[in-house]
């Protein structure tokens, strides 16, 4: 039974044995499941119904309203993941929260207080090249931090297939596999026709002129040949580590 | 043990056991995993490596030709599946290959000899509109042909957000779900935000004007705030379909 | 106060009462509010909640769906409006449902079992050209269909603006204004730069080459200096219409 | 009776009535309604014929410029609304502009010297995360300097529903509704499918990748399923603002 | 003098020497310089104007349409241009329309009744291929009706250059130039290298795959390096001979 | 009798009259028309062939580049025409090349040594806004650097068309008319609609989200319903006078 | 010594030993190089010049042109080359141009009379899938016809790495390399980084969706990884073979 | 015979032989050919497969990785070759890689150890204007690290045809030409049509407005009617003369 439905029957049992007045009730609804502070709303329940902790995107946000989401969020004894921190940002917050850590390439900032449920399998991380890590490393974090274990494979792109064979055993015994790539974004499609595990496909805006910031390896993606290929967002390191976190725990 | 490795090993191993001389272990290697028909190579191996049949892409190919593939497929035992077939050349070419169904609004044709390994739990197939649907049947067939059971939850779209908590029992028992949309592409975002199982988004070409047949609902997808949306190419029923089967046998 | 909130206590006050269980409400809240004919989801609801008719959309329906959804709204009394519906799909569905009549430009059929609330004030409907009349067309009906009246300006492109000026009184008597228009799409600038009333702007698709299917009237629009323009999607007669209608209601 | 109109009938009758030279009213005609500063010409004849006072757009204009313009319509005892405006802009005049204040996130610089005509209802502004509400903000100001009540309801994007139910009072009862999304520009469309007036759908270029910087929002809005919807240009807060009050007078 | 403000002031006289009430000075005003036939306000004041016959834009306008605008025009003695008329449309209303001729490439209808002013120089019409020459005997068509010669150069693109400079004679004695280029749209850079008259640059929509309907000339013609290129729309051969005999007029 | 056939049959000549070998004459087509410093190749015929002097491309040229092509052409007694020029770029080489004078918001640098030959009639600019004046001016003075007067029209947008109308008389007495415009580039089809001489249509980059850089007003230009509008670059303000130069010494 | 500059320098030795007037050598060098038939410009001089026969873009040319244009080249002895030559208009053709052969797939038509020099090593042709068969054999057909031996390598597309793997002795052969792929395109990049020979990289607009008609493809080739990945327009099979040929024939 | 197949021969060899187990083998096969440094791996064998030096990409590594790679390549004898080189980071790492050189506007640093088997004829690299030199420099530089002799042919672009004539010597000379054009990138056009050897067309960023970052270009030059056109993606000096080379080693 999903957290959503039983706690509105909750509230609908409280209404009939009368602990609830039906306008309560209806207050209870709309007030219950997330924290206002004004300039965001945090999600509390999510952890429940999504099994999953807030994520606080640090792009455009000051300084005090990070330390004061993370902080809601670290009293209530959850993790704390994130994203697109400045590491100049970081640099100025980190004494506010204390324990937070930082990865540079990936410009994340995470704490862990209490042990996620793990995965049930390796993940594998791959790039096409050099410069395609920083977003891997995005979804390396990501993964780590929700409970799964990570294999990073990196620089196997399609200009030369023998380093890719030269890492067959760790493609194959994962059981979700990830891959960031730039320019002709060809990787996920070759990994893709290798393996029967599901391929998360991030495509990065590594490239210039006609990659036109990473619409080429994106338009590559989605139209991949072999199936199995969920494509997310252009340098969505965190949204791929997300979704091969979600399905590693199915 | 993966199958491609082993392979390479049994190869090796014959080799040394001089069964088989080097040149011949080459040209094994190589002859091996396909079957050429001159106009195409038909990759029997598939079954084994991915767990899944050799899939026909109808569209462009003559009635010999996918009379011929057919015939390969099923006098091996397989199992066969046919995508964009249009509904004429399944009338010409249905008496050649006995046995084969059709589904019209999928333009789907298939064959089953023999039950596939069964998924691990329900696929919901959802759609925003009653134009959705074709692409969304193409996603069920898939998935059915695969071992899945599937939910049929149509017309659900953002409209009308009551419509979509009708379902809210369906939607919240299936352990993948794909979600098909065209014009603004809203709903896979507002699934994904309610349940805790990944949602493969596929947008489909359905609207006018400024959709830009698809363009528009493929990047509200790709750009959907919830974590845990896998995006695929505009009106591909089978690849969401393929996706989430194999998700949904991990 | 709003239907949905009202219907929502509604629910909660009879589970007080016992006259419901609270799983019945349940029920309740989510079988309610539409009617489900497998293929589609008829939301009767929506007039009391919106004030606004069901629409059927007849693009890709089949004659029997449309018939199917159109009988259960004429039935319940309701006013009948079927948007992009072809030609040859009325001459076959129209002795289905008596009474319907048909809109050639505008492709739109309609029947009216009961006066709908009237708008505020007139609605003047403009194009810029002959050839943008069709999409004008499917707002007035739209309009009219919904309580409003309309006057009718074709015509009157700035091409030649000495014809805008010489409908200069209809302009300034709407209430709300309608301006369809394609290739340049600068008629609704120069409207809104006359009139202290809102001009829902509609591209068109009239045009060719760089017009690329009404998108350069789309930018051109999107980028009106005079405030005051509300755009709506290329060719979207009826959105407009309903746009301009519930302005006119407030 | 439309100023314009009048103001033509007034001079026309002037000159049968031999005040007027048809000479001097042809000049008269040509030079009455602005006032020219050389590099700008000033719209002072605006506040009647759309009755809202000359906005300044301050971006690429000089102090000097900017001061004069400010000068000019400041004297005249009107309203002052300058948008973009740098911050280091607004400190180098504000000595200049007496009593002009400043909104940081919105960018915005405003000075009010008589209340303007109040707006028939409240306008609810929404967005969907925290980085959109400079866009929001930008649009709350508008409004204010306009004469309308605004509610703000931030933060209750499509990723977690519950938020926006919570909000659902506020949302009922404005009289139009302002939304600012970005990224997968979802939230109008389902505010859209809730309530029964206008709502004016403002894309922010908040993401990256495939955002397209705001295009992504900018498509969706534009192929919202549910009537309703009026799109203006992307990051366009003050646009937004202008045509939910030009309403909002109605 | 201009015809469009001696209008005014001759309308003003008569209100001046009370020969016209103001009112219906301005009634006088707004009908004049148009006739409405209801679906089209036919702009007889334009020969005046601009010195050129009303257009009558073919594409999309019924048979009965384009006879009563046309007879309207051949009535007041006018010459008829027909642009973009399907060779079926013309053979029906040839009979109702006597002394149209049609010329099958450039798809034009059209009827001298009166010399038009000369040109004062030949104008040249290039292709680079003979698939532009469509194209290009629209606007020849055009510029003949609008009083120029014509020299037609075709098929000297830059893949021979030698065929270009063979025509050299032809092209240094043109007073204006008009270049139909479509693929990679080079010619009219080549040409506005070679001479010191404006060329007026026609991009077409010929090519395929990256040619995108003509978009690749589009773009090659606005960004030649020579100066002295005039870009008109894609195919636009009526809108490349009327800028091009307006200068010829000069 | 163009330059560049006179100058073959000149050498031709003298191949004939044995003052040139057949060699010799090759080697003098070849090398006469230019001057080659290495970096560059300064066309000195260009004068005589265009009857315009060489500009010089500012953007991206190095001091010394820039100086010593302006040299080779001051020495040769030619006027001076640097375009995109950096202002510091400007204060750095203005004592290298005395008399050099600077438009700042044109960002050109000039030196006028002999008067051009006149053009035939005044040039007017327009623009839109005042954001559009620094392509304006770019215009103006190539216009006056190519001998031509010219009438400056700023800030008369589409959205007050009185103020349009408040300059009427400049806009008929001109012989060409530029007009530059951002945003949804209305103003030269509505200037193309009142003159009967030709309209060089600059779009600018003015504007913000879906202007995409002046894409909005290309688009808008390009499909401009009046005849007569010949577009250029965007922010091509110097092509726009170039051209309408060329059209007015015809 | 090049033809172009011999034939000049011929010319010009003639005029010194005055078997020619300058006027007629000016005349002789205009007419030379190629025969005018009217509605085309036939390159005869081309065969010399590039050292390949004059090939007839068979789309949108009347039966009439295409029969005048073969029998001209066929009458000088040359090989004839018609690309997409629609089947009917072949049928149609046959006899008057005798001898004519026809490649359905390739939709060619190709006549020879003559051996063309031979290319210096294999050509081999590849295709990803089976649906880019028709573009490869355009390919194909044009490196016979100007000398070359190829090699067919079909359907060896990414998605199955083991069926390229059989093919790699005829792929490693090759001197230069043709790769035909839709969809992703990943094909070209893969072959790159395993040979050391050009790869011509043909996208095709085989694919749906995303695939944009082959843009995404395109795309990807352009972004190649490995070097020396030639890329040629969408679809132009033609223009590879006649890439691949020149190399070949280096 | 190919490195890559013999080696795989050879090793299966020591197999049959017993100086390998298969497990070695298999081992041997994965681990060969590359060196692994953790964040990127050394393709040593590419100098042998491909006949070239492994390249570094310069853009977005540390100097510390820069330099690692650097080293282990120099130390390996091999030449050296840095693209898209910050000029400031080759001044921190030139004393860490002594004898490195350094070309400022390719942005390229080399180091050549050993004489690279020489091209066989000259390669000419022409640019369009003098802004597009930078990018020609890399591929000239290239070019001359993999042994090609190159013409430099700088600012001959199509706006003046007599300067490109005059280096028809040169041009007609080289055995492979390579050309880089920014604007409307006709020049490969033009010169294709002039030559019978493979011209390598590199499209550049250079440009502004309607260029759309080197767009234009690269269409026109995708769709070049000449045949005998390679492109390469926007700005990829270095790709044009890596295939050049290749081209001009066979």
């Amino acid at each position: 039974m999903t957290p959503m439905k039983s706690q509105i029957e909750e509230i609908l049992i409280k209404v009939r044995e009368r602990k609830l007045t039906p306008k309560a009730a209806l207050n209870e609804l709309r007030d219950y499941p997330y924290q206002d502070l004004g300039f965001v709303k945090i999600d509390h329940q999510r952890e429940l119904r999504k099994g999953i902790p807030e994520i606080i995107y640090g792009l455009g946000k000051t300084d005090a309203h990070i330390i004061k989401i993370g902080r809601e969020l670290v009293e209530k004894g959850g993790n704390l993941l994130i994203t697109r921190l400045d590491p100049q940002v970081f640099r100025r917050i980190r004494k506010k929260l204390p324990g937070l850590s930082y990865n540079a390439p990936a410009r994340m900032a995470y704490l862990k207080q209490r042990e996620p449920p793990p995965g049930k399998g390796p993940i594998a991380v791959m790039t096409a090249g050099t410069s395609d890590i920083p977003v891997a490393e995005e979804a390396v974090i990501t993964c780590e931090m929700l409970g799964n274990d990570v294999h990073r494979i990196f620089d196997v792109g399609v200009a030369g297939l023998h380093r890719l064979f030269g890492e067959i055993d760790k493609i194959l015994s994962a059981r979700v596999i990830i891959v960031a790539a730039g320019m002709e974004g060809a990787l996920p499609s070759v990994v893709a026709g290798l393996v029967s595990v599901p391929v998360v496909a991030v495509p990065t805006s590594i490239g210039y002129g006609a990659s036109f910031n990473g619409m080429a390896a994106l338009l590559a993606m989605l139209n991949s040949c072999p199936g199995g290929v969920a494509v997310v967002n252009i340098d969505n390191g965190f949204g791929a580590g997300y979704l091969a976190s979600l399905i590693n725990h199915l």
